[in-house]
């Protein structure tokens, strides 16, 4: 700290100076304020720096945590599954800067742009963070003229929202992407995003699940059958995706009273989002009255049939549900949009939590055209897991006692039962490291053989090798089965081929269910 | 856009109204400037919105970059690496906020400071992105009251430096640390942080390097036997830190001018830093007139006797190299410390590049502490991987075409050699799938033959699935392999396991060596 500290009281000592001459010279209070105000900074820092222990509350920002082992393992777990089913339908992966330019996002986010975090400006270029990983795919696609991408992307994203912690709603939070760019014919790429989400959610298992489908064409065509003038179908829109949480009423009330919807429109909306089906709904809404007689409607129709169509075809039909009330905040989509939704709340111990909405997305074929100078677009379709749920979900589970975790996978620990053996346990802990075995030993010299042992259990480790005098002097050593607490010797040379042999063994009867 | 963009009009007008109100009522200047602004900046999203596509430069930020599907690969394959090493010596994995509360940070990093990003002032806490994963996990180890960890982070860090982006130095980049804190015995953590060094570096297979070591204590009695006055310690310790970049003379003349070194004293520094070899370096220092009258300095020296003689055991001692010349940049090393330096250039394409420092760390006591309200200290020791050269170095083997990358691991392409097949792809890719094979066909409903095999060749798919009307009539379909363009018919029935036995051989001959 000597040099730093130095530095300080030196600039201070220059700032001081450059205050006192400004003084002097009678400048102009602003500009006598601006360096007073610089010395002060200074002045804090030396503070800061003398005070030894600091005094501010030790926390981390508001809305943002600490994931320690046992959470990251958890939230390695899950990322690892939702990779693997990605990765099976040629996902690749791209990564993008936390930060972007503040005018890429400006005007993407409509009323939720409040909540973007803006970085100070230091000079030089004026930054966000980025709010969600679809914009900046948008970005990246129209800077570097790519036309076609199936990509995955997962990293985390930043709200200056109200947190919610306990329901796993963060400032700083994940998002897990998977999105289809490129000219295709209609519903391919928009049923496999179907597919990969229910793969995820089978490989997570956490409970039943239904995907509500539905089609942005279909609602402006029902917001035009029903009476809503155009230039209200976003506003009414973003109010009908409010049904998830609020009654009808309620809804009705805000439509009628915010949003300028007459209360005849709105009572013909309230007929069709109580509506939800499959293939029988597609047709009753075919014939229907009213809808028929509306381009947008019957698009937005005929898609979600051929979507139900490609469905069977994949063989998940039966986990779709085609519902009119589904709406989904975010501006950019234009073609069909989905969210799935956990039917049965969660045992979490002997509580029960309802989860709700665990994963979402649709297409938004005009995002990547608003980042190209001659407005060229390049469709895409995507979903984005809600894996902050779903580790919140598996962290109370933990919490509870419902799973446990390993935070480390060491299946070697190098013990010694007398003193003096350090140099003999660092000589084969090499060994096993470089046979590319996991091992581990204590970093003092002379451990209690108690607490080793403890060790093993508590990170469930499964084999120990014990070092002891008489057993060296013959040539061998001990390995103990954590478990069993069995010990056997083998001769010292074959250690390394033993340990293998009985890994290997330990793995096999994991497979096979036996403990 | 419609609902956003009557939104801001809507707060335009309002803005309007308060800025006219405030005219009216002769309110301050400063005031009704202020509301000036909040009005131009409303009009400014306005004018972007209505714009269509917008008009500034699309770039990512100054000194950072995407990562394409391609280095995406490299740094996933370099990451996956470095974690298995990590956890084969039971290191645990934690993650952190991308910012701290902006006190965290300060008076951590000395003149470096400077460089730190802050978040903009928006209301709540100050907020300042992080330098390093260092100082959170001081935080984190304080916040928690942790005295044992052994822990890898792996995530980016934010530096307001002069990038040079293609030596791979960003202002947004990867740190990917190990560190063990805990109250252990001397020297036996140290040694094993050196030892996951030289497995990285193995596993890694980039060229010869060597471990340089020296220790903070023996600097600072080195120092102190020259004559240099003891709160000149650090500011000595960072200009010797220059000696990797500088010759001596600069180096020198540095310590004279700027540091008020004396030229004696200088000089005296010139012969101890010059000196590096392994225990007989020990020895010798160990004897040396001036420095054995130096506790610390023995101390030091003592420190890395006991290191060499645990490098010896984990059989690394050829690799470490003790040279007095190290330094290290950071003021909060306390103990031993270290760098990583490859000692040949590395062939690229028809060129040489240098790439040096590849990995570095040290001991640093009194960090943790600085969190701690009662000063309560964690003695800690830690080593960072470089890992932006080991990527840089990488890409450009790829550019040069020295290595290949394959951005997507797809086995089977589902394919049709005629019109109509689009839903029979879709059952056999859902089969597929479901059996967890990794498998794409073409989003167009009826693709040509040729680029659906172009597509294959491109990306690298081992095996075709080919759909024809007279062999679905027969109850078969072909397989296609890529490489050899060799094509043989199987049951329809049979497809998925055919597939399955087929992978494995293709993986098993990739084992074997042969294409």
């Amino acid at each position: 700290m000597a040099a730093s500290q130095e530095d300080l009281l030196l600039k201070i000592q220059e700032q001081g100076d450059l205050v006192r001459k400004l003084k002097a010279a009678k400048e102009s209070n602003e500009r006598v304020k601006e360096e007073v105000s610089k010395l002060l900074a200074l002045k804090a820092q030396l503070v800061t720096e003398d005070a030894g222990p600091q005094k501010f509350t030790l926390k981390t920002p508001k809305g943002t945590r600490d994931y320690n082992p046992q959470q990251m393992t958890i939230r390695n777990n899950v990322l690892d599954k939702i990779i693997t089913v990605f990765r099976r339908h040629g996902a690749e992966c791209i990564d993008t800067p936390v930060f972007e330019l503040k005018d890429v996002l400006t005007g993407k986010y409509g009323e939720d742009s409040k909540l973007i975090y803006d970085l100070k400006d230091q000079g030089g270029e004026i930054l966000s963070l980025r709010y969600d990983l679809t914009v900046p795919l948008a970005r990246y696609l129209a800077m570097n003229k790519i036309t076609t991408l199936k990509r995955y992307h997962i990293a985390k994203v930043y709200r200056r929202d109200n947190p919610a912690m306990t329901r796993g709603r963060y400032r700083e939070f994940y998002q897990c992407d998977f999105d289809i760019a490129g000219v295709y014919d209609p519903m391919v790429p928009d049923a496999e995003c179907l597919k990969v989400v229910t793969e995820i959610l089978e490989a997570l298992d956490i409970g039943q699940y239904i995907l509500k489908v539905n089609h942005r064409r279909l609602l402006d065509g029902m917001f035009e059958a029903c009476g809503v003038p155009a230039d209200k179908f976003r506003t009414t829109c973003s109010t009908v995706d409010k049904l998830d949480k609020s009654p009808w009423e309620e809804v009705r009330t805000e439509m009628i009273n915010e949003k300028g919807v007459s209360p005849d429109a709105a009572d013909r909306i309230g007929e069709y989002v109580r509506l939800n089906g499959s293939t029988e709904l597609v047709e009753k809404l075919l014939k229907d009255e009213k809808l028929s007689k509306v381009k947008a409607a019957l698009e937005g129709v005929e898609a979600i049939k051929t979507l139900l169509q490609y469905c069977e075809l994949f063989g998940i039909k039966d986990k779709i549900l085609f519902d009119l009330s589904l709406a989904r905040g975010l501006d950019y989509y234009t073609g069909v949009i989905y969210e799935a939704v956990l039917t049965q709340p969660i045992k979490i111990g002997n509580e029960e939590q309802t989860v709700g909405s665990i994963a979402g997305g649709g297409r938004y074929d005009n995002l990547v055209g608003m980042f190209d100078s001659k407005n060229k677009q390049v469709p895409c379709v995507g979903v984005s897991i809600g894996v902050e749920r779903i580790f919140s979900v598996l962290e109370a589970k933990l919490a509870a006692g419902d799973i446990t975790v390993r935070t480390s996978d060491i299946d070697v620990y190098v013990a010694s039962a007398q003193k003096n053996f350090l140099e003999e346990r660092m000589k084969i802990c090499a060994e096993l490291w470089d046979a590319g075995i996991k091992t581990e030993q204590s970093y003092k010299k002379n451990p209690k053989m108690l607490n080793q042992l403890q060790h093993c259990e508590e990170n469930k480790i499964p084999l120990a090798v014990v070092l002891g005098d008489s057993e060296l002097k013959r040539g061998v050593v001990k390995i103990r089965n954590i478990t069993t607490r069995e010990e056997d010797e083998v001769p010292r040379n074959d250690l390394v081929q033993e340990i293998k042999k009985r890994i290997d063994n330990l793995n096999l009867n994991q497979l096979n269910g036996a403990t």
